[in-house]
């Protein structure tokens, strides 16, 4: 048995924000001008096996077209049903599902929106955070870090870089003395 | 009459934490090895004629020996009176206050402090926005960007930078289009 690498790869803005006020993503605009082949994401996607994303998550990219995971597999975390082949519906607790991918023979898993990020992060099954952060204060918005338990957990910086947008991103990987 | 150039220089969990719970600041020592020197801190005190902090933030730093602001004229943001001849008691608002310091000759303001930043910022009255990622992540404590209302800031990202110790710093002034 063995367990695939997790990896965590968002955008927030400068206040820690993932979606503003309603979800919106309109200000993600302003760093559009950076290429997903320079920014890493065409890289993670080419690392990725499977995708591991919430309800919620799934209910806010149903529609786009086109399908962003296409020829990925895409778990949705919920107790529900959902008709949609492109998707499978997934339940159990978070480490059990990871156990399960690894057996399936799964290397690379990217979890996707909030809140599975932070119960990924709050136990400690995270293998590499990248964090790009959007040159842009909010105000008000779905911070992606509200709501977190307490724990401590100091991280490896493992590259940094900027891009012309002014997107600063940095790729981090835990160090295990987790307190 | 002159506005005054406004800093800000923090240092942020990757959760955007300026503190843990009960204002507790040893998590910041996982990036000390990275002298005040490297990290433009002293550069920012060199261009510092004048602090400005609330009464919370005086506090916490009142019985700091040796005190990290001597030589520079200190104001604490209070309806209140302070028995000590290191600072000066300032009340009125924050564009007022800029301004009076701007028409007594002062040059460079240090912002200081969580809730009077988040004033500032809201404001829009930061000219240099400094943050410096510290590789951890705490889930709970004093997030800096909790409690702004809504409003969007774009920035330009003039400068960033990593250290040993994993710290990633960027340097930002606003865009002026703000919404």
């Amino acid at each position: 048995m063995h367990r695939p690498i997790v990896r965590v790869f968002l955008g927030v803005s400068l206040d820690g924000c993932i979606a503003g006020r309603d979800h919106d993503l309109s200000w993600l605009e302003c760093v559009s001008t950076d290429p997903p082949e320079d920014t890493g994401y065409a890289d993670l996607m080419a690392k990725t096996d499977a995708l591991l994303m919430g309800r919620n998550t799934y209910d806010a990219i149903a529609n786009f077209d086109p399908w962003p995971f296409e020829g990925k597999r895409c778990l949705v975390m919920t107790h529900g049903e959902i008709d949609d082949d492109r998707v499978e519906c997934a339940n159990g607790t978070l480490p059990d599902l990871l156990s399960q991918l690894g057996d399936e023979g799964v290397h690379g898993v990217y979890l996707d929106g909030g809140s599975i990020v932070r119960q990924g992060l709050a136990e400690g099954l995270v293998d590499e955070l990248t964090l790009s952060w959007v040159p842009m204060i909010l105000g008000e918005g779905v911070r992606l870090f509200d709501g977190l338990p307490e724990f401590r957990q100091r991280w490896t910086l493992t590259r940094s870089r900027s891009f012309p947008s002014g997107l600063v991103q940095a790729t981090y990987r835990p160090v295990s003395d987790r307190s």
